[in-house]
């Protein structure tokens, strides 16, 4: 099942090459999976972090970066969890907008006590949420639906 | 042959969870590449935007998260090229920090026309002093002499 | 006349001291400014600085932060311009979320022409709409008809 | 006393219009005052944080941006504390760079509990270091003399 939330490029994300900075992509790749966290699995990270001491820090993360953005592009950004483990979870996150992929991510995340620094078990109900978006059927996505033909 | 500069976690680069947030990381790991520009293959990259008109964006970026860092830690950065094709540059980079290595990540970096945002080769200069690089014999890491048993 | 924005405080946002960094309150007001020229004068950033070559620095920045915000903390930026000169333009912007002021702000921005970096009067149509922003008058905020009594 | 530290404007910086995008600076602002709690206080931001529980909040920030600095520019930026009360402190930062100021700030933090977020005295070692550089006659600056002719 895959979430999408949306962003807009800003002057603060764009270099002097006039293209989104890289790690500029990444804050909002950040900010979709906060996205998804609250509006899908229903656990916004105030709550995650600052109630739960739970945090889900970023283990790994490989990018290809496929077209360039820039100032004032709307992008759309896709996450689809695609595996879940004990304390780990696998996301694809696409970055798209005009019907260009801009990004296309994997990333995985680890759910940590934030006291010891350890990773532990994902909670039962965030758990069990995440694994039924991973079972779900992937919806054609509205990528595929959108292109242009010119 | 294998270029180190250094970096200090600043309470800029710190998250909630009082660790490096990692899109931190990442503009650390981009100034990296701009000393290793500088100072290794001596094009800083005023000269390579402004006078040549060329960037060097990053198309490819995997990226393992081995440890985390906090506030005050003094990292080294080691940026090594592996690889050099006609347009684009393979990079090896270790973030490591009191013998531990916090991050590893392969990044492949692109020569661009700014003018028209398209791939071009690499200019002769830069070109012949990476593929020195690439060939030249690793040094042993400082990493691997340092490292403190306990 | 009061243009309203609004921005969620994120995971990016927020120090090791649980509280907004000031620096991204500021990319927050740039933000918000980037969205009072889009929305209210009719000139997206993108066609100012791309097609027009116009650039709006800050050359005057007085903040007084006024109560710390929190991850998750919804706030709403007001911006009101309160003066128009040839070349400049002064705003009053305020941060506020559930009630209570977080940021004060007064800023002036200049017209400046970007490629030889010198002020210049505001194109006609944008210091006409701004000029009739300045003589509105002030609605009465929202936020003096909503702070609660506790 | 005058503090003195230094930095380079970094590609991360700047903004699309090639000049330093103003959040940016007051990174380093920041960052210049951890340098001046660090090396002139003998107070790193890690100790004064996570071990002492004692955050610094910025509560006033009065910027005006003298000249624009671009990619490469090497900047100087001087830390000057001028008044000290019972719980707050007030600094003048000058940025300058080849011989032009380039942004000069008053900024006044406030030494907060971090546990309940109240304002509390200066610990009596910082404060009585303060009050010693506040009451220093003022070094005549670098800036005075190394301003060049042309």
């Amino acid at each position: 099942m895959t979430f999408e939330t949306s962003v807009q490029v800003r002057f603060a994300h764009v270099d002097p090459a006039g293209i989104v900075f890289y790690p500029r992509y990444l804050e909002m790749l950040n900010g979709a999976v906060e996205d998804w966290f609250a509006l899908e699995l229903g656990m916004d990270f105030k709550t995650l972090h600052l109630e739960r001491r739970i945090g889900v820090p970023t283990v790994k993360l490989d990018v290809q970066f496929l077209a360039p953005s820039e100032l004032g592009d709307q992008l759309t950004i896709s996450v689809e969890p695609r595996k879940i483990g004990r304390s780990s979870c696998g996301l694809d996150v696409v970055f798209s907008g005009s019907g260009r992929e801009r990004l296309r991510a994997e990333v995985v995340l680890v759910c940590m006590d934030l006291k010891d620094r350890r990773a532990i078990a994902w909670p039962r109900e965030l758990g069990e949420k995440i694994e039924r978006q991973v079972a779900a059927p992937r919806a054609p996505t509205a990528l595929c639906t959108t292109v242009s033909p010119g």
